[in-house]
Formats: structure tokens, C-alpha cells, sequence
């Protein structure tokens, strides 16, 4: 068993209301940031998993984000990295 | 001028308590998720910026994260990626 760090990224579904990616631009714009075009705002995930292999890592980590970590219906998930702990 | 997206990891700054990550790891370990060690959970920012080039789109988003993104008692801050948007 070896441990592995996994970052994961989940982020809001395309084309679906990001209300805090708004927030973010509308900050930034009246911060006088007006070449800020799109905001958008995710999670960035970092798990220290326990697995025999890098894919063993993965293939937990996707498990994990199916049942809890990501919402199904409004969220996207990608595994951004998988190093050894 | 050019569209460019930068991606930004905002993270609690090591050594400080992450309730948020906390709740997640003793959730995934609620599951049966037992080969979690360590959760840690940050924000996954994507800014489209327009710049002239993207050194000045990374100049003006670590500006946009010392003034608003991080706070910079709590969080670190690193750019995940810049791209052609």
C-alpha cells in the first residue's frame, strides 16, 4: 500500500447559474478589474488515499466523487492530479 | 488584446484547521471510504482575462487574488494554468 495524493476540480455544469462565479466578476468589475470577462468558481479537492497503484488511487477517487463529493446534477467533476503522497 | 484563461488554486494555508476538508474526510470515512487519509478542500477559480499577452493576464490575476480571491491571513493562492481562452 502506498499513499497518493489526488487533486480533483469540481466545478459548476456548463451553461448552468454559477451565482458565485457572478459574484466574483461583479467584485472584480467594481474593483476596477474590467478586463475580467467570466468568472466561474469550483472546488479544488485534495484527498490522501491509501491504494496498492496510481489507478487504484483514481478509480476510489472517482467513486468518492460519484457518491458524495460532486453533485450529479449540477456539477462536473476531472481528477487534475495523482502523485505520490 | 487576447482572451486568456487562468486557472487559480486558493487553499487554507497548511497547518491551519480545514473544517470543510474535516467534514469531508469523516464523511467519505462515514461511507466506508476508510483509505482516506487526509482531506483538504480549497476553491477552483477560473478567470477568462483580457491581457496582451499572458504574462500581463497572470500579472493582473495575482493582483485580483491579493486584493480579493485570497485572504491573505488564512489561504495561499497558486496559478493552476494559463491558456489561450
Amino acid at each position: 500500500m502506498s499513499r497518493f495524493r489526488v487533486a480533483v476540480h469540481i466545478v459548476p455544469r456548463k451553461g448552468l447559474l454559477d451565482p458565485q462565479g457572478k459574484a466574483v466578476a461583479d467584485a472584480l468589475h467594481a474593483l476596477g478589474f474590467s478586463a475580467v470577462a467570466d468568472a466561474r468558481v469550483g472546488r479544488h479537492v485534495v484527498l490522501d488515499v491509501d491504494a496498492a497503484s496510481s489507478d487504484g488511487a483514481l478509480a476510489s477517487v472517482r467513486t468518492m466523487c460519484d457518491k458524495l463529493l460532486a453533485n450529479p446534477v449540477t456539477e462536473d467533476y476531472e481528477i487534475a492530479g495523482v502523485d505520490a503522497a
